[in-house]
């Protein structure tokens, strides 16, 4: 992975990131693939969309339809026909929240199918293993996951596990490159800490002294807690991450939280919520968010965004996706996620202009003033 | 509208018809797209797909949106966005089989709304005044239909209120044109009558004999009967319509009954069967249905088809959409419908190229051929 910082402005970073399959230039949104494909797109529309990179999840990957069958494809590009990069979670988050009981012990974590109840085991290495057969050009390590909040003594329990893991992870990575598998592919480690400062501290500089790592997350975040808390955490934690590596915000958010984050020197985000709130019925634009249910649309001959690119802006009305959400049509949730996802990785394309060219805090100034118009 | 007829070889006929929005080249199958929108496709996808006219539901843009609202969008091809030439039913259908208690009576059907159970009248002329707002190019009438199997009085009783309803149809209809209302919409009548010679005789005799009308259909099949009461009905009935005007089989059907009727001198079909199959995992191909859903396809590297030129078989693999279907991905409805009205439309236009070149026994010799293998 070739890194590089093209701009920088306050904290806001402006860099481009060369995978085996794509230039990445951020600050970067990553879409989420789930299953292998984008909810209710294909590698096509993701394309035409200009994703750079897409997310995809281990946990449900290895579950469905498998990773073996996967890598029989040659990996995700091959499977789902997304050219660019994939970034693939470590299963640990899913298996923690979506497995009935998962129990996680010194040497990884053991869960249960959330489709057919099956018992599976992940450690720091099975994960590695399972993203090989993916193929992500980025693959995640596997952390320790606490709820919040907890004790003082299973944070600290969780992040020396995590660091264990993390140590593990890029032992067993090496040795797994020195025998001629994943050479193309990367690997980030996760900080962790919730919002405890020392916690964080301590977290970061335990794994960003493992030098091998070609990147770093900050992960256990957008789980609840203050959105104030989160961006004084991110803030607080990013000064002990390297500057010379890409910096990954995990789960995060709103467009909100993307301009807030990126001014405290965060490169890259992922998020549900430009597809799933699509589905809902939300989308975004640049004056704010826009509910299609409401019965104020249903004459509207106007696009969503007037000043929108995208192609559901282009060819529909107001209206028209009103009339399609409430009748339940299928294709509701495709022009709705394209809008979605083009105005993330727009407003993303935006910020990283405004880094370039030096405008920086105004164009978080305006992002601002749209939308309290 | 214009008709011509392009090339006839036994029954089976070539046509052309010209109306405000497209020209049609039958044999032509109309994929429905109920509410405005063939389920998971948009009107880019349907243009793509080469649709030349689609089918929308007078009884549920009636109810939602509205007719009014789509009038003040340009009626349905303002709306929706398909420049092509729609097709509206009347509603009558829906009303007699999606509505709780729907009764006809002498001057229309009293029926209440599946969304909010909300009561409705339709009569001969309200249903044109709907679709004068949706701005249908063909435009069918309200006819009286009955459950099967019924009483000789009760199916009598339809013939006669639909021959009724017909003449108070075609002059209302010459009342608004001459007002300047409708001036480009066509208007078919429906031939009733169940599977009983006698009574298709005297409707299609009754009907026909309305000269004004633009084309006609056979309604009332499809609904349970045998296969061949079906193709005997029709082959029966098309004798008593004219040469010179379309001939529509409401309803109709899988691959091998658009070609048993076309083989009887039918123009025209509408089916939900290439988008409903799709959706449910059955998959149209030139050598037979493929069940998607099943293992063997787990690990197919091969398209659904390896001959078909759509988007779906060019792009993705059979285990991509075997995964799609069993994850749950709403992806899968687009690229499966995609495949299946690519399917019935390149059916069609292979009929009418074997028909121009006069080689329709062949082609349809083939057709069961290559299914038997």
């Amino acid at each position: 992975m070739q890194f590089n910082i093209d701009a920088t402005q306050n904290k806001a970073r402006a860099c481009t990131i060369k995978t085996a399959h794509s230039t990445i230039q951020t600050p970067v949104f990553m879409p989420v693939g789930t299953q292998a494909t984008v909810k209710a797109l294909d590698a096509n529309d993701m394309l035409s969309l200009g994703a750079q990179i897409i997310l995809g999840n281990t946990y449900h990957l290895y579950l469905r339809p498998g990773s073996k069958l996967i890598k029989k494809f040659g990996g995700l590009h091959g499977f789902s026909k997304f050219p660019n990069s994939f970034l693939t979670d470590s299963g640990g988050f899913q298996a923690f929240s979506l497995s009935d009981n998962s129990k996680p012990d010194e040497n990884g974590i053991m869960f249960r199918s959330h489709i057919d109840g099956s018992k599976h085991y992940f450690t720091p290495q099975s994960v590695l293993d399972t993203q090989y057969d993916l193929g992500s050009d980025i693959m995640m390590i596997l952390d320790d996951l606490v709820a919040l909040p907890n004790t003082k003594e299973r944070i600290k329990l969780s992040i020396e596990r995590t660091t264990k893991w993390a140590q593990e992870a890029i032992k067993y990575h090496k040795e797994q490159q020195a025998k001629g598998i994943g050479l193309e592919q990367n690997i980030f480690a996760i900080i962790q800490g919730g919002i405890d400062k020392e916690f964080r501290k301590l977290s970061a500089q335990q794994l960003c002294a493992l030098e091998d790592y070609d990147g770093f997350a900050i992960g256990g975040l957008s789980v609840g807690e203050a959105n104030e808390d989160m961006y004084d955490t991110v803030e607080w934690t990013t000064q002990f991450m390297p500057t010379d590596k890409p910096r990954y915000l995990m789960g995060v958010g709103t467009p909100e939280d993307l301009i807030e984050n990126i001014d405290r020197g965060v490169d890259m985000f992922d998020c549900v919520m430009p597809t799933r709130n699509a589905r809902n019925g939300t989308l975004f634009t640049s004056f704010g968010r826009v509910n299609i249910k409401k019965a104020c649309f249903k004459e509207d001959e106007k696009p969503i965004d007037e000043t929108c690119e995208c192609y559901t802006c282009k060819n529909f009305s107001k209206a028209y996706l009103n009339h399609l959400f409430r009748a339940g049509e299928i294709t509701y949730f495709r022009l709705a996620s394209i809008h979605n996802i083009h105005y993330y990785l727009d407003l993303m394309r935006q910020a990283r202009e405004a880094i370039l060219q030096q405008r920086w805090p105004e164009f978080k100034k305006e992002f601002y003033a749209k939308r309290s118009k």
